[in-house]
């Protein structure tokens, strides 16, 4: 299994703070060591670094701790796999209508052992029809979402208003965790889009702001002294980093859409389930 | 202006050597210092680097001089260009028929201002017409990358024999060259395409191996230290970066594909034109 972090933010914002707690996850406090993979949406672009070494081992993560790059959206992935191959490292790019997407997930699906007939492969080029993305990597991960993406691609020939892209995405999110367990992060450097099948947390961060001591490290922040009065950011994370602020959960199957560090779309179930985190990591282990 | 690094081996090489002299050029010897970029294909997926920081000062060229990667394909760029924009910066990377491809250029072109009726037009979805590929940054770099994938993508559904694809890709790179200066780099981690339009030289070094001495920098290199009796590489770079080897100059619109660290196609014009270094970086200057 894998665990997600993500940050959106009204102005382009460090995630060093959490990225501490969240590395640690990567070999010292938790064993998600197959991977690690960072995307920063800057303001001039797309810096993306994947590594098939854990977080705690990475230099490329190593780099990361180091330096403070400020990105309005960013999504981490921390990897546990049977393999270690560069090719199937999250997070995932690929370039739709001139943008750059990112996706990561968390989770176990078999959408690769589905049938020849089954409507996921329609749309995958797994069996070598025409489309327009196909897996380089041998992840269900990659295939979901180039199946995502050559859904969309088939279904709008521009980019259509957010409003009709957040409902196509929802739709799309829900079938694919039909496919197994399927947490996701999406973003294409405007929004940043979370689904929950199991365990997905959020917080807002704004003024008057407090201070905060990370779970997994001796750290603690006082996000006064970082952030300017008009700062917003909201952190996503498989379960919360620091354990003196409230965290919000996802329910099972809520998709929400946040920009400039506010949800902006939002599609809760009619009634939501929301489960512990005991359960949710049970659910991953037997997955 | 830009310049072009890169190595095909048979057994996967570490290009440490050659980009200690070439990374110089990025802000030391040279003024190539709007961006640096570096792609490996390593054995189990593309590793790829890339800044809007010149070499000299980036911390990602950084760590690749004190990592070393082996990789049987390589591709460097260092950039000199009138903006820092992380979108614009090289390599560029896209996926098509399930594989990674990685493309970098040296050179200025006037594709993105061509008229809507012309040619190069009609498969990059400048128009917004349905198209696979469209460029996410404003280079002439990346559109003529898409354009050339969207050529691709749109005469071969599926990928075809090597043969063929060497023909096509060597046809679309001198059409690409009749909109100005087109040297090129690109590789889809099995082969190492070369098109030159001006200044673009090559060497392969294999058993009985010698030294050689940087020109850029004070670094010597004994081969025969580092490799073994069966390795075979290519290096490729748009002027020589040893003083004490014969490095072999690719014609004007000459294209060469390496694989193995050896020449596999080669299509090399009737009567062949060489242009003088100083003439070739006078060109450039020009553009």
């Amino acid at each position: 299994m894998c665990q997600l972090l993500a940050m959106n933010s009204k102005n382009p914002a460090d995630i060093g703070f959490s990225f501490a707690g969240f590395r640690a996850r990567g070999g010292l406090t938790d064993d998600h060591i197959d991977g690690f993979g960072i995307a920063y949406f800057e303001p001039t672009g797309l810096r993306l670094y994947y590594d098939n070494r854990a977080a705690m081992d990475s230099p490329l993560a190593e780099l990361v701790s180091q330096t403070r790059v400020k990105a309005a959206n960013t999504i981490v992935h921390i990897r546990k796999s049977d393999d270690q191959l560069l090719c199937n490292a999250h997070p995932f790019t690929r370039e739709i209508w001139g943008e750059a997407w990112v996706f990561s997930h968390n989770g176990k699906m078999t959408i690769r052992d589905a049938s020849d007939s089954d409507p996921i492969n329609q749309a995958t080029g797994k069996q070598g029809k025409s489309s327009h993305y196909i897996p380089v990597g041998d992840t269900d991960s990659e295939f979901a979402f180039c199946y995502l993406l050559n859904q969309l691609k088939d279904r709008f020939e521009h980019k259509p208003d957010s409003q009709t892209l957040y409902v196509f995405l929802t739709e799309q999110c829900r079938f694919l965790a039909n496919y197994g367990l399927f947490n996701c992060l999406l973003s294409n450097g405007e929004w940043m889009l979370a689904y929950a099948d199991t365990l997905l947390f959020h917080i807002t961060r704004q003024a008057p702001f407090g201070s905060a001591s990370l779970i997994d490290v001796d750290v603690t922040m006082d996000f006064e002294t970082v952030n300017d009065a008009d700062d917003v950011m909201t952190i996503l994370a498989t379960t919360p980093l620091t354990d003196d602020e409230e965290w919000q959960q996802l329910a099972v199957n809520e998709c929400i859409i946040f920009a400039d560090g506010h949800k902006v779309y939002q599609d809760l179930p009619k009634s939501p389930v929301y489960l512990s985190i005991e359960k949710g990591l049970e659910i991953a282990k037997n997955a």
